[in-house]
């Protein structure tokens, strides 16, 4: 039989262990703050009929979603996103649901995207969203359990920005889009694209136009959100109005969140915002949400650039084999593990030390342990300059020497 | 716009946040136990090249994948397990991979199976696999873990059922998989189909085949397995030679399990065994290999049955609010979360308090706080006779009324 070259389509990721159990560290981490505010999990198919999530995503959506005929002749598609799944649950078990219902979903989303963006063509999302609240505690929830998470994280130094679609409303569409864009392209290059676009007929009729919106002032909702958010716990300082911020989806009718993380400068770590028209899709009934996302890809790319993830720890131990000492390398594992310490043994009985060594460097086991007696063991770890420490211990004291 | 029937693909499934959280509690303890014996986690993509996955399952496997072509022509294919895949990694990631490769991974697969058998087109697979090592201590240890998992879930009568392949060498496959079916069909069904197979001659004969294979006695290799898995904390009476156990899969070839819980009928919970020729599919090195799977939905069935969620403890709380209490209510929330105790406020201010308490009812809230002061707060909760229980405390003692 032809080998077959092992390889992954692009866009398409493995995680091997040491990114993988990142992952996890920070999918925990949101999940049990998602917890504490009430948000309940909630999973959906990976596939859909097509027609669920068709025209939901604009042309764009149609084209970026995976779609093809299964086996039985049926249009499918692959998650694309988590609203509309949601929006689809809501009106399919409206009765079995609690109103307001809160939910976080956290699952992989697929989309065609061009790749040489830096995107991913398989990614996670985490979202959280409450559907059927019209106060804004509701909105100031979601803020301060978006900060909640960020803190839990080790980040201490974000600025929530905040708007209401509403300050707007007299203005053109693609003024708003234009808008958007003052962060990435400054404010010289918005004037020359709504000046071009034949928006405004002269430069400074533009200028004026930026000016009134960086001049506008919080709505008397968005001063409600902020001050809810505050007697949520968040801290009046990293909360901030923002009447620039436009955020491109055109479904979000009053707040627009967005949050920044200081020093990080890819973007924006997370977004969301207040929708109308999303149950209504699937049912008669239109329920008022509120909606927030983490960008998983780059949360975990800011904790890289914080070193944040040292609070991930490994109290792990790898116990040394040799054809003499097997059992008593099985028993000693019994013993760490009874006392609750992770540990393994080698398997191999018939490789040499070094090679074992090796081994736990690989997998990053802090703590080494090898059998010199059927009383006594060497305990080998690192110390903080790096260097091996070596002690001999009984049997008996070695699990106090780890814990 | 017409309304579109909000409605799931036959054999998939949406997990409304009470199962949803039951699979959770399920997963993070089998990941704990993985984990507490040096497995390490790995994730890989949902969709692969066709080629990869293609003619590794038999020609159900071909037929039951969701294949299609993608946006850039490549034929790609839903991932159908977790042990292809991983071969694909230890050839992909050779260099970077300690070995032996101790991985588990927790991911769904999808197969167009047929739903009329209660089967699922989309199910999660929990896998622990050693690749690299032909240790009888790498099995034990697979064995190991997979009982840890049981107790930690809270089972305790449960048959680790081992068996040798190789003590069928001089069996044909049709033979093989007749015997697989004993349990099933009963042994005067396996004779029949033995006969009219064209097997045996005659009934007796066929009877005295099964009889010698019911005879046999371990081989030298499952004694040592047994005799580690012992060693690694397996209680004698849990584990058992099965020279009946067959398994359907072609390519196990020694060590073969399966484990079954006592009063639980429906099937094994899960089952596995060593196998070769699993990294020589993508590469020249060929690694010696052994895997377990629980069978996800078998787990949650049989946990229902032994109602052994119960553990799963929800010490949540709902404040409720009113028009004139709503700041109060937040502050207690505020108050509860910095005590470490998962609490939201009711988010309607409007909201008669029966509508409130239906809510905590439908969330299986077990704590409502209903402010009746700027000091002072009726608790209610039910006791274990389910009969609701009210206390008036004070905002100050409330916290240590619900640890």
């Amino acid at each position: 039989m032809n080998k077959i070259e092992p390889r992954t389509l692009k866009g398409f990721r493995d995680f091997l262990p040491k990114e993988a159990r990142k992952r996890m560290y920070v999918i925990e981490t949101l999940k049990k703050v998602f917890e504490s505010y009430g948000f309940e999990p909630l999973e959906t198919p990976a596939l859909e009929y097509e027609e669920i999530l068709m025209g939901k995503y604009g042309e764009e959506g149609d084209k970026l979603m995976y779609r093809f005929e299964d086996n039985g002749q049926r249009r499918v598609a692959l998650r694309y996103d988590q609203t509309v799944p949601l929006a689809r649950v809501v009106a399919q078990y409206q009765n079995a649901l609690p109103f307001p219902f809160k939910r976080y979903q956290i699952q992989n989303v697929w989309r065609a995207e061009n790749t040489q963006k830096g995107r991913f063509r398989e990614f996670l999302q985490c979202d959280i969203d409450t559907v059927g609240s019209d106060s804004p505690v509701a909105d100031a929830e979601i803020i301060a359990c978006a900060s909640t998470c960020l803190r839990k994280l080790g980040f201490n130094d974000y600025k929530i920005l905040i708007n209401d679609r509403t300050i707007f409303k007299e203005i053109s569409n693609v003024t708003i889009g234009a808008i958007d864009k003052l962060k990435k392209v400054g404010e010289q290059g918005v004037i020359e694209e709504l000046v071009t676009r034949g928006e405004y007929d002269t430069y400074q009729k533009a200028e004026e136009a930026i000016l009134q919106i960086k001049q506008s002032t919080p709505t008397d909702w968005i001063n409600q959100v902020i001050d809810k958010a505050i007697s949520y716990g968040v801290l009046e300082d990293e909360i901030l109005f923002a009447p620039t911020l436009a955020r491109g989806l055109d479904y979000y009718t009053t707040t627009i969140i967005e949050i920044e993380i200081n020093g990080y400068e890819a973007g924006s770590v997370g977004g969301g915002g207040r929708y109308d028209g999303l149950t209504g899709l699937f049912s008669n009934q239109d329920l008022p949400a509120i909606g927030f996302a983490f960008g998983f890809d780059r949360l975990i790319e800011a904790m890289e650039q914080f070193n944040l993830f040292t609070s991930v720890q490994n109290k792990k131990v790898l116990v040394l084999v040799s054809p003499e000492l097997q059992n008593l390398s099985l028993d000693i594992v019994s013993i760490l593990r009874y006392k609750n310490i992770d540990a393994e043994c080698y398997l191999d009985i018939n490789a040499n030390f070094e090679k074992q060594f090796k081994y736990a460097e690989k997998k990053e086991i802090p703590y080494v342990v090898m059998p010199i007696s059927q009383t006594q063991v060497e305990l080998r770890t690192k110390n903080q300059a790096g260097e091996i420490v070596k002690r001999t211990l009984s049997i008996e004291d070695l699990p106090n020497a780890i814990i």
